[in-house]
């Protein structure tokens, strides 16, 4: 099996990521294609780099994960393929690969450059179709990322925003809202450790929110949760509700997590 | 061909149904994968019941339908695999595999215990990707139900609101609004039988709404018009308009249809 | 492979797509599906059109394109499958497929009208589930047009509004808003041939809006720019904006494209 996984910005009421589709079945007939999202917000290169993070090991060895969100297409960024032990990444050089490569060993990274591996002829507008999409085809077959471009040593990286832990604190924020409105924030659940027993509270400021635990309906129906969710992270929930909304919580949003003794 | 669909309330914004996808494909490369829906309203199990009843029958045999439509995850709900002649479904035992389930001769219903078919770590708020995939992919490879769990007799079922038929009058009412905006009501095709030629008349409350017609462009554009919808219930749309929107319809609301003597 | 891809305006809230892929798969279990899209305006068939133009040659030799935009279903409209040298087509004979074929050589028009080839009962409200979903499979295993109803000489076509060309100068209009709110115009790159070094440029009414560009990154952010798109169209945008909302354009909105003297 040949899986390339799809991830971007093009949303879903359009052409565009049929397109891709169908150049990437034409130069690979046998290549098994996921969409992971195509809604992230229009040039958000953040959700898009959590949306990959949060996702990407769930796929089979082997699987090449194609990201797309590129509000510099056209201008002078780079595109790239990188190579880990287990997966090929492939996107522009912009930091929307950077998060889920935080903690994966790199073995390689080559920029796009040979135009062999293009649709021909290259969009200024479209580089999903006339590039990542055909580049992931060639890959899926089995070529090697040396005959793609030139080797670089690193790539672009976002800022991701290390929580801060000082004792029995942990101050973090908001870093993606999903569709129920559950506000994910970057405290990981490994740093609670093994604290997990105690009395974990969450604050927004200096405003208590509600306490830790182990699944949404463990607080009645409307009332706040923090539970340790699919994702790794701490996350703020309404039981039946749509937290965010409801709570008024941003991306960017600081929250603090500390014991509270009785 | 080992065909699994995927009926969910993840929407298509975030990462879920991508890593769903993932995690069968990591256990069996050659299932194939249709969705068939993963906008249900959150946590709403009738519109899940619905979705699945108006179209699991037309998939080819052996197919395995997945439905996680999940408000309960984490707590004590159980997880349940149903066996039918034609067909498997996996899915949370909170009613939602119901409906379709109400006409279907039912083999076996195994509770999800076995936690050598799950994904681990199991967390507490997305068995989508941790119980629900991998099971369906373990019985896409051949596993029998028999290893899943234990039997149990029966499963949790959601009231069918069953419309009331007295003479030449059948009252029933709107149980689904489709992205059309045609109010699916629980009327069959097959109740109104014989009578079908004759003059039926569709009434809300007192008010006279429309007649049966052989399809919406029986009536001239804006009007509404009465027809057996393609999911074998009566349905009152507009022709190229919005029936719930622009008449005010709800789910629950009543319906009723009469023979009216000229 | 067996390549289908499915455009329509049934929206993915419901189960409508999910059950024509269960048809599909049922009579053939090899056929590979590609969702174009299915958020096409209901009952738009210019949308349909234009989506359709804009994607189906992206795909390979051999691949059948199934549109569904059928505000007439049920009534007197033909149904029909087009071949062309690479490709067939599946769809209502509604002008929906026409802007595609505007400039594809026609090899054979057959109206749909043998029922071995439809799946039974035939609902009145829904052909893509009853009629086309199951010709293009069976198209797709091979089955000859000829046998799915008699020839016809031509296939209703939508007006396409020619753009007008005066000295150095072209008028046309919005054929297209996307999702990024670019408005994408009937005016193809290649009108403007060789003078595309000069200074084109675009006008709505008498008040000049921006010039040509290569990319979108051409102008600062918020600044509106002229594009050749990736459908070879030219197209409205602002650089990090949504031109069609921030500037009020509109479908059938007239721009002017001229050269301007220094």
């Amino acid at each position: 099996m040949q899986l390339i996984t799809l991830t971007t910005d093009f949303g879903t009421r359009d052409w565009f990521v049929g397109t891709m589709k169908g150049v990437i079945l034409g130069l690979n007939g046998r290549a098994r294609l996921v969409d992971i999202t195509h809604e992230l917000p229009a040039g958000d290169l953040r959700a898009g780099a959590f949306a990959l993070a949060a996702s990407y090991r769930y796929f089979p060895k082997g699987t090449i994960h194609v990201v797309v969100v590129d509000p510099g297409v056209g201008s002078q960024r780079k595109a790239i393929a990188v190579q880990t032990a287990a997966y090929s990444f492939v996107g522009p050089d912009n930091g929307v690969l950077s998060w889920a490569l935080r903690t994966e060993a790199i073995q390689a990274i080559h920029s796009l450059e040979n135009p062999k591996y293009f649709r021909h002829p290259v969009s200024r507008t479209f580089h999903g179709r006339d590039i990542f999409a055909p580049v992931a085809a060639h890959l899926s077959r089995g070529v090697s990322l040396l005959e793609l471009g030139p080797a670089q040593a690193d790539l672009v990286r976002l800022n991701w925003p290390q929580p801060v832990i000082a004792g029995q604190s942990v101050q973090g924020e908001v870093v993606y809202i999903d569709r129920f409105g559950n506000a994910i924030t970057n405290i990981e659940e490994a740093t609670l450790g093994d604290l997990k027993a105690q009395a974990w509270q969450v604050f927004l400021g200096r405003k208590r929110l509600c306490a830790l635990a182990a699944c949404y309906q463990a607080v009645p129906s409307g009332h706040p949760v923090a539970v340790a969710g699919s994702s790794r992270f701490l996350e703020i929930a309404i039981n039946s509700g749509t937290a965010a909304q409801d709570l008024g919580l941003r991306i960017g949003q600081k929250v603090t997590v500390r014991v509270v003794s009785a």
